[in-house]
């Protein structure tokens, strides 16, 4: 048994530990973090449901393994997490939410849906008060940008700002994890190994940064870059906002990295903005010149801040570097932090 | 023997063959780097003479090592490349350009010196007819955005530009690269062994990124971020032009990537600026979405620009990713280029 503490500061409480939850597409990197993070919640066994297409069990911490059904078998659930594809999402949220269940999605289906609120509890939490029954989870890279980004934009009003991403293999599950392995071993002169999977990475990731992640639409700009300009402006609730990205892959398992260069309407000291960040829930500000690193943030909770700087356009622009790992912050944890969040249904 | 080609398309020709050449700091990469260049130009060894700190051989393609001398074995040479740190730079650069030979140092000593040009002949060689004694090499980094937003800034007027560099280990020299292949065995569950020098890295690089490559001042800008906004203006004789960067380091073997967002002061469609590339000298435009990397661009001269595409700031914005091997064009190509380009003083 975990202490009590992380349980809290997630906000999943002996109230939510009531009620029955179901992950959807559990075999996956995502699905297997929330079951992770359910445990250290001391969320009963029992009461946790698991799905996805391949019957297997998956084994979490020390406990019986949780055994993986298919959807077919789904009966009643409280909270209904969807670790699923787009395309299944769409079709599976709105049958589930209309059993009754509280659905947390963690694909792209709904996220610019205007009639499904996009959250991060932090910055826009308060969406959660009017009881949704299907709430979108944000793209990964998207979250750990946005949670500073929204510290900044409360004090000075944001107006224009560039991310630039280094994205780790993990963001494409565990076929890309297992690629990277893979492939660091024969870059180290080892015996290549048999992938269960084929690599879903377009080119060698180790010792190499693949630009672009997804694919390019007519214009060049991918969907990954896409994601993060229309879920920042609507995370933000700044139609106005302006939003250039360029993504791309970097040889890291877990945790993605993003360089922001910010311009707001109003002055902002760099002092100032550290002063704000600080304090702010979520994000650990890093005093390492050197910091914050992928490798170093792996399975923690916070989005880490560093290197926070003006910028070279005037007092208005202020540059820094985040890191989160995509699969606690960027997927599972902000995910169970909206079900924590939901009036319960009962 | 190499074929003449490579030794042409880098303006090193028969001329040049018949010159003394001295490179000092002859055992790191960069001069490692220029001893290759030399031997594929056709250079004869006789008229090689390399100087290090310590007495040792080099072996370079099949013919007999280098032998390195104590540097103050010095006697005459027409051309001397300064592959040394920028102390020992700064003392030697003026002694040996007194005694009558043509100074290419590619520390960064005297690149923001106002009376010594810092040159990327693509983009300023004309700078090299007034016969400078001393020459100034750019950092690397700097040379590999600075071939492409050159080409861009003629057609439109660069005013604003945001580079984020994805910097490779052998930008560190020899150490980088013997630390990250240390590193990577590591990672890959292989015994570590031991290194002959310690890592230059301030955390381990191999499946991480490290923000902020070199020591950042008291605003938080690193002398690397510096340097690529100093060097960028004189380069480009843009004394107003804005320049803000993030660097990090991440484990790639060899091969700066930066991603460029720019805006300009006129139009400028991505299809015209993909026009204006295909054609320019020592550029070389990637079609690929998911491309330039630097794993395959490695120990290729050119600079390799992808993903052009409109930027999210108005029709004078624009973006690209561009990969260049440092220790080539970001280096000892570049140095080579301007040696040959350097009226030859006989």
């Amino acid at each position: 048994m975990k202490p009590e503490v992380p349980g809290t500061e997630r906000g999943w409480d002996a109230g939510h530990r009531a009620l029955r939850v179901a992950v959807v597409g559990a075999t996956g990197a995502v699905g297997r973090e929330l079951l992770v993070l359910l445990e250290e919640a001391g969320h009963p066994r029992g009461k946790i449901a698991c799905f996805g297409r391949a019957a297997q069990s998956i084994e979490i911490g020390r406990g019986i393994p949780f055994e993986v059904l298919p959807i077919e078998r789904f009966a009643r659930a409280d909270f209904v997490f969807l670790c699923t594809p787009s395309e299944v999402s769409r079709e599976l949220a709105p049958r589930l939410a209309e059993q009754g269940a509280c659905v947390v999605d963690l694909s792209s289906a709904f996220r610019m849906d205007p009639r499904i609120p996009l959250v991060i509890p932090e910055i826009n939490g308060a969406l959660l008060d009017r009881s949704p029954r299907i709430v979108a989870n944000p793209n990964c890279t998207t979250a750990i940008a946005a949670l500073p980004l929204a510290v900044l934009d409360r004090a000075a009003r944001l107006e224009e700002v560039i991310v630039v991403s280094y994205q780790a293999a993990s963001g494409a599950g565990r076929a890309g994890l297992s690629a990277l392995e893979a492939e660091t071993r024969a870059a180290a002169g080892q015996a290549a190994r048999e992938l269960s999977e084929p690599s879903p990475f377009p080119a060698t990731l180790a010792l190499n940064v693949i630009p672009g992640v997804s694919e390019p639409d007519a214009t060049g700009v991918t969907g990954e870059e896409r994601k993060i300009e229309g879920e920042l402006r609507k995370i933000l609730d700044r139609e106005d906002l302006v939003v250039e990205s360029t993504t791309a892959r970097v040889p890291v398992e877990r945790c993605h990295s993003v360089a922001v260069h910010a311009r707001f309407a109003r002055d902002l000291d760099p002092g100032a903005a550290r002063g704000l960040l600080r304090t702010a829930p979520g994000i650990v500000l890093v005093d390492d010149p050197h910091g914050p690193r992928p490798r170093e943030c792996a399975s923690s909770d916070p989005v880490h801040v560093g290197r926070v700087r003006a910028g070279a356009r005037g007092a208005r622009s202020l540059c820094f570097f985040a890191v989160g790992d995509q699969l606690r912050k960027g997927a599972a944890l902000n995910a169970l932090q909206i079900a924590a969040r939901l009036p319960a249904r009962g």
